[in-house]
């Protein structure tokens, strides 16, 4: 950890040295929009993808931040190298910088850009997963933030609805909260999207809620099509979760984890699970990894806890 | 402003070197309390009110940070001292700091103290108000987030969702956002409390909704009281604003400030807002300048941009 370097307005520096103003807009209000990315063989995963979340999101919040795509990738290529790290965590933040001392933000912006990375090994085909289990699931009181209030395609340094959501799941250590929107109908996870098998179809809470349009979501509704298995993106019940024949969460760490039970009540994964997980681990090997196994060095320190993406 | 002091951590710190880690929580997700306080003649207006604002909001995050009411003012009182200020704009913020890497916040918590400070000259009775003009309010479709979300006893630094009300105001102009609860009725400003008559009523939206305990909010109320003037908090409609005989909006830094018009509709200040300033008025002057009448010295740059407060 100790030599490590983030790269912070423009520049490479130590952890250490690795601040932002307590004037930022970023630390005084959450004014942010960032992504969390997954490198895996030195590339980032569906970087486009995460581009164009994150454009959409400073979009949502009128954040004219004036860097292209190719200069964000141009900064995370050369912290990831300046690093020597190949399989690796990534998290992309841009701020509204620094502005007159007022809550109305000004047109002039100096954006802050923070990319802070850490080493998360590859899992997948040949290794075991980042995650030490299928996950255990908590609905929760914490109701999903609804969009007329903050709109959910942002993704925002304002992620205090989800850590409320978590902290609810002190007394019973589940791994992830099922967030209901105000209506009562299944969300999200804090940092997860839900699937879950009803006979044939696949189904997911709709973009219509308050969802966020997760990558790995994405990516599983792309391997449906592959696969023939028809996908219902719609409007679910707890109810609905809780009796499923199988259930896994995505984001981009955990890429699709399989859900073991869902308040107390066994779901656990299945046939179709393992299919969405093999395949999702046969494109990462093939797109980044020219096809080779790689073996299982046992490196997993610390990773299990990266969290907080969809 | 170049040889300005804030207090960071613990240490009193140039401006310029006042920063927080970007692996801070208070800036990763606005993991944050905070308050924004006024200093009259040296001393802070109602701190007891305020720390124990804060720490409901504290309370409400889970936010165990361990600091003493006594502490953290000594910590403002030392800011001001270092900085020669009596009259002035104080922001404290509290943030959960650096935790391992994980959304779901960790028990043991070691907190960032953040105290920002800036001139504010005194306005009120002898003086202008720091305000150039009285506010247009305008209507937005960003409505507050609900209870269930994220409670609005909580003054955090999750503040996009004020930001985004704001940002509706850039074609109007307008000087505050009147913002609706998910039921349509009235709730807020973007940072202030809304206030108008009906009537021989003074009305303002009951904090049963999403609705910040504002100090000044309470103190208003209570020269109602003293002054023989019935409240009624309760839930009210748009037309109930646009309609009054007079309106106003409150913060630590506007105190009593007449709303103009809301929505291009001309509602005006009247005689029970001028008695409210008034009122407001002496008791600054009785308690924290023992009756003194202070010259206007004109020093109010930028002062009427500091609005980040309720």
């Amino acid at each position: 950890m100790s030599d490590r370097q983030y790269h912070v307005d423009g520049d490479l520096v130590p952890v250490d040295e690795a601040t932002v103003s307590v004037r930022d807009r970023g630390f005084m209000y959450g004014d942010a929009v960032f992504e969390t990315l997954r490198a895996y063989g030195g590339e980032v995963f569906r970087w486009a993808a995460h581009a164009e979340r994150l454009a959409n999101s400073a979009a949502a919040i009128s954040l004219d931040h004036g860097l292209t795509h190719d200069e964000l990738q141009r900064r995370i290529a050369e912290t990831l190298r300046a690093n020597d790290l190949r399989d690796a965590y990534v998290k992309l933040s841009i701020t509204r910088g620094v502005q007159p001392g007022k809550l109305t933000p000004g047109t002039d912006v100096d954006p802050t850009v923070v990319i802070q990375v850490k080493p998360l090994p590859r899992g997948g085909v040949a290794a075991d997963p980042i995650w030490d289990a299928p996950a255990t699931l908590q609905t929760v009181k914490t109701r999903r933030i609804p969009d007329a209030a903050l709109p959910s395609r942002a993704k925002t340094h304002n992620y205090l609805n989800g850590i409320l959501a978590r902290l609810e799941l002190r007394v019973s250590d589940a791994d992830e909260a099922v967030m209901l929107d105000g209506d009562g109908h299944l969300a999200e996870g804090a940092t997860s999207n839900l699937f879950f098998v009803d006979g044939e179809a696949l189904c997911t809470p709709s973009l219509d809620g308050p969802v966020l349009p997760g990558i790995t979501r994405e990516e599983v509704i792309d391997i449906a099509g592959e696969e023939g298995i028809p996908v219902n993106e719609g409007s679910f019940t707890l109810d609905d979760l809780r009796g499923a024949e199988e259930a896994f969460v995505t984001n981009t760490t955990w890429e699709v984890r399989p859900v073991e039970s869902v308040d107390g009540i066994d779901v656990g994964g299945g046939p179709l699970t393992t299919l969405f997980q093999r395949v999702y681990d046969a494109r990462v090997e093939r797109e980044f990894y020219d096809g080779e196994r790689l073996s299982d060095d046992g490196e997993r320190a610390g990773a299990a806890d990266e969290d907080d993406t969809a």
